[in-house]
């Protein structure tokens, strides 16, 4: 248990780099001193303030959960990985997104596609969307009977994920003899919700989200916990890289707390104009972590109202980008169009391998000067060019670094995003945890699949302005 | 041939929605008929300009392609899905976004995962990233002597492609005694590069990029048409449906035509302060075409000066997005945040497959309402009810509807993106087809990797500012 030893965490802290947001190195498009200094009483208001809402913000518990659900957790994904081919999460939104973020960085990167020797566990599917023919093309792939499936929901009726459960009901039923609850896991809350019910009705295993931690703060919990046991990620190692963060995080002084600084510098950027925020890894393994972080500061800080409820149409869009890949399509505009974007760049400082680019084609000059390198060194070479070019235009851009991508840098980066979005609801001074603006929406479509109660809003939708054919070509 | 069917071709016809951009349905957000009567002297001079400039725009003749080339395309196909086990492209940016798309469009969602038998065809396997561990996780997959490689680069350069041709021609040396020529194919431009020299001296089979056609508005051009090919897409009903598009496209008055009203009606939000274009597919198949647009838009409309020399700083960034996963990620923000964005919704009025949801828990009420209903209808009902929900609150947002998801729906949604993109340069008088911005990068990066004739280059970034350590925690 490396992660004991505090030398090693030591060595494995994250850094975040914001020189590129200063004026002092980018220029006039950059953020002065002086705008940091007037921003210091809001800043630590906030410092207050997420101080004294620690235990209404339950997922700050989360690193330190209970050694008994650990226990339960590790003793059920040994489980299933013993006994099952396929572990199919139906989940959408924030019961999906952290545990494809996880598994992208820790596991094999083609690790569905490893043979089961080499693979271990189960395949992991995680099914975030009811697209039919994504629906069907998964039963083309899996043998139902293998395949445990967890079905993940906050609320326990995720309209969603419930029509993926009856489905896979459906069909287990046939297959098994009318049984089903042996492939079937619930991972909701303890006492609200359909599904604990369902859960309760046909005993199946049950996981708990804690009360009061909401979908997108819930990669810690066993949301996230549960599938990355499974396919034999480290949860404790996890934990302990979250818990450590906390600890970094509990620093009262906003410029030496690295989530709290990377909120101050990211909203004086907003409120500068740069209404977009483009959050570029340069490795594959951390791409999804970008999925996973654009719906944590998209939801928690769009909102219409301020906490005093004023009208603010708040929020910073969220773009996700990878590196190398996106230089060759999104760079041309990063560095040459409006000044309205943060890109934050996140980086390892060491890839778990190592490939040498072989001395080919050697009378080729355009070609051969990268033979003895590595792709490596060329990545790396790549990302500190891109972030020299962005400062050079001119265009704001910071840096998260992990020396390792392990489990637990990971927990500290999922941490310090969490940590980070919520400083920044306390200095926008909204509410970061509610999502009052999906209603309408799902209202909406409930009205249209003609489900009981929802009759008035059908009405309101017929008084909605009709279309003009003229606009449509 | 279906296509070849008039009354096919117009029930095919896809259609663009724009109703929800106009005040007359959203209200003050939106554009007023005002707005476009303002705009018609610049629709106008555009339409004139795309008219003059066909020539010079060569990709607009790739529908029409040579049936020699469509003949080798096919053959070379053939050969290569009898004897090979995977297709794997060595790309990036234009070179993979394109393929990427259509195969996700045109091909079972879980293409690779499929048994030879049910597959047909080799797997695909898109390389559009340097990352050290995902190549090695790539070469722990497949075996090398049963992949055939396209190596894919319009200049003929691109380091990070042509540092994946070195590795895996020094793997194909090792594995198969020397020669390697029989496992590569080059598709890149007939006279410029270091590719097409390798391509000679090596005999390796090669396609070519026509002179004149970017990266970005490639796919029409055998870097698309092979990799379609080898995995049994029809080619033929994709160029004709981008004929097709072409036709529509023939219209003068702009107001008729559908892709230059899309880029009319997004160049005015845009010039109202929307710098975010959002292209959100309620559809897991055209999930990718969004990857494919935001690089087309971004680079070829994210320009620092115009024609005339003047700095503009223009571009509007492109935002990937998914129905309905991201209705429980970003809607939030979306329907309650600033109104700074235009959301595109790309959907089909009919999927491949119905997956019916059947009656199961049927005395919980929250849940039982869907049983009965089909995936179909409830993907359909929560792309209405988010359209209404965005409109409702006053943000723009407008439509792409195809008849249904096939190649000759696919080639006219590809060749009308690329026609929309063309008018807005003509709209912005900024030169779409180039990319100068992307330079600065490229020679740092030589730079740092020590490439001969660099070295003023190098010196230069030992005098950019260094960073200091108080600006990182």
């Amino acid at each position: 248990m490396r992660y004991k030893d505090p030398d090693w965490c030591e060595k494995m802290r994250i850094r975040f780099d914001y020189n590129n947001m200063m004026s002092d190195m980018i220029g006039k498009q950059g953020i002065s001193k002086r705008e940091i200094e007037d921003i210091e009483p809001r800043a630590e208001k906030a410092v207050l303030g997420m101080a004294e809402k620690r235990h209404s913000m339950k997922w700050r518990e989360l690193p330190y959960i209970n050694e008994s659900v650990i226990g339960d957790i590790l003793e059920t994904s040994d489980e299933i990985r013993s006994r099952f081919e396929n572990f199919v999460i139906l989940g959408i939104g924030g019961s999906a997104l952290g545990p494809v973020a996880a598994q992208q960085a820790l596991n094999h990167q083609r690790y569905n596609e490893l043979n089961n020797a080499a693979r271990k566990g189960p395949r992991l599917y995680i099914e975030d969307n009811i697209d039919p023919e994504r629906m069907n093309s998964l039963l083309d792939i899996i043998d139902v009977k293998k395949s445990m499936f967890n079905c993940i929901t906050k609320s326990g009726g995720t309209s969603e994920t419930m029509a993926q459960l009856m489905i896979v009901t459906g069909i287990l039923k046939q297959r098994l003899n009318g049984s089903f609850g042996s492939n079937i896991i619930a991972t909701t809350d303890a006492n609200r919700g359909s599904l604990i019910k369902i859960a309760r009705d046909y005993k199946l295993r049950t996981f708990y989200i804690p009360e009061g931690v909401g979908g997108r703060f819930s990669e810690l919990s066993p949301v996230g916990l549960l599938p990355a046991a499974v396919c034999g990620i480290d949860i404790k190692e996890l934990l302990a890289g979250a818990a450590y963060m906390d600890r970094l995080c509990g620093e009262s002084d906003f410029r030496k707390n690295p989530a709290y600084m990377m909120s101050v510098m990211q909203l004086i950027a907003m409120e500068k104009g740069c209404n977009i925020s483009v959050f570029m890894p340069y490795s594959d393994a951390l791409k999804y972590m970008s999925d996973w972080y654009a719906q944590l500061w998209a939801e928690s800080l769009g909102k219409k109202f301020d906490r005093s409820g004023k009208i603010v149409n708040t929020g910073q869009t969220p773009v996700k980008a990878l590196g190398v890949t996106d230089q060759h399509s999104q760079i041309q505009l990063y560095t040459e169009g409006p000044y309205d974007k943060v890109v934050t760049f996140l980086k390892t400082d060491k890839f778990r391998t190592v490939v040498e680019i072989p001395r080919e084609f050697e009378d080729m000059k355009d070609v051969s000067f990268l033979g003895g390198h590595t792709l490596n060194e060329l990545l790396s070479a790549e990302q500190a060019a891109t972030e020299y070019a962005l400062s050079k235009s001119g265009h704001m851009n910071n840096k998260i670094t992990l020396p390792e991508v392990n489990a637990f840098t990971i927990g500290q980066l999922i941490f310090m995003l969490e940590m980070a979005t919520a400083f920044a609801g306390e200095l926008l001074n909204i509410n970061a945890f509610d999502q009052p603006g999906v209603e309408e929406g799902k209202n909406a479509a409930f009205a249209l699949l003609g489900r009981p109660g929802y009759e008035g809003k059908k009405a309101e939708l017929g008084f909605a302005p009709k279309k003009l054919p003229d606009y449509v070509i």
